[in-house]
């Protein structure tokens, strides 16, 4: 292999959410901007945007909606947003209007776009010697991040990236092994999920959170039943508010 | 910065169609499994499935499904898949059934795993020194998918990943400004978007697409048309699909 460090850092990859006071070098920010822009787009389309926050009331306003202080003190913090606007303008200007530009299709090139840029990024930002967080937690109220960041219709905010110099060293996550994730030819159901997960569960026992350094995480299985308990109104409706940016996403007529 | 190495192809991305004959190493194979695995997931409920592929005929129809013959030609060829069914399946297994499991949250964070997954996996690809296409083009016909892979409820494939060592060298794709697409605070709405990407659209029609070389491509501005009007029904229903499959994405009550 070309270049083993890259494996060894995807392999040790950890999310760091407390950062350093040192800012991030602005040709970092430069150069990080370039790597998003070279990422694969669906049928070559950039249907994404980023919004990078560095006023402090943003910042804070951000950690409220996400109900997690250290997104404001994130040294770098880029909100990735599904962006069909901007090619519905460039198509309007042409005279152009179809009913296309709102179909479910658009929304999921869109959000797709918008992830591959954050993952290429979060690569290049370890890469650089810094650490990443993914902030879905904006999502808990996607309404209020559209307001903030004044999205017009047709974008829809897909997740945060707060990123900098670590200040932290979290003990690597265990995973659920990954013949239970990959699959020759065809999806394999399971008889007995809780008997294939059953050392995954006792893993996470002994896994250590550092968001609660002073007790130990939940089994997997239960984590699975705490979210889904954990589950509130406003990010259920994620697609209506879609929907309410102008995506088409009920039946087609 | 640690690893320039990484930025440098990062900034070279181009997609790589053909392959030559010789097989991805086995050893390489699990690695890139690896790299899936330890990729972020959404509140660590890793869901996400890939189906690797690799009876020629199940490659042979998933060509047909999107209309590329080169498909069936991948060396290797990975559906990725969002995957609730699986964590639906361990809270079942404890007596939890709750309707969130369906919820359009759940939908988009299984979506967002398979694309984060997917990046981080084309990135080491790269760095392996082999080449990678994603193929947006499965959703064609989604249902097609659904059923030649046995797609239980509560999943939903996303796109797949042909890989191998490249048989090709293209040329650079242009990219519109990022300063079209990256803002600070705040989303920026232009006045003229056509004017705005004048000379982006001058600089498409000088570069020539491997997939027909005879022609140069059109200008980004008259490809966006394109695009929208050549949207098929199999393809805006695609939120419908994802319907079919257990998901709620309309209206909550």
């Amino acid at each position: 292999m070309a270049d083993k460090s890259l494996f060894e850092r995807q392999l040790n990859h950890v999310t760091i959410r407390e950062f350093t006071d040192e800012p991030v070098d602005p040709a970092l920010v430069e150069a990080l901007k370039d790597v998003a822009n070279r990422t694969a787009t669906s049928t070559g389309m950039q249907s994404y945007s980023i919004i990078r926050i560095v006023d402090e009331k943003k910042k804070k306003a951000l950690a409220d909606i996400g109900g997690q202080d250290y997104i404001a003190r994130a040294p770098e913090l880029w909100v990735f947003v599904a962006d069909v606007y901007r090619n519905s303008r460039i198509a309007r200007e042409q005279g152009v209007e179809l009913e296309a530009e709102a179909d479910s299709d658009r929304f999921f090139q869109g959000f797709t776009d918008a992830v591959l840029a954050a993952q290429n990024v979060t690569n290049a930002v370890e890469a650089a010697g810094l650490g990443a967080v993914y902030l879905g937690s904006l999502l808990n109220d996607a309404r209020a991040v559209i307001e903030l960041l004044n999205l017009p219709k047709l974008t829809f905010p897909v997740f945060g990236l707060g990123f900098g110099h670590p200040n932290q060293s979290p003990q690597l996550k265990p995973r659920m092994p990954m013949d239970l994730k990959c699959f020759t030819d065809s999806y394999v159901v399971l008889d007995n999920y809780l008997e294939a997960i059953k050392d995954y569960d006792e893993e996470m026992q002994t896994y250590y959170d550092l968001r609660d350094a002073n007790r130990r995480v939940d089994s997997f299985s239960n984590q699975v039943v705490t979210r889904l308990k954990g589950a509130t109104k406003n990010r259920a409706a994620l697609a209506q508010i879609a929907e309410e940016q102008g995506f088409r996403l009920s039946k087609e007529k």
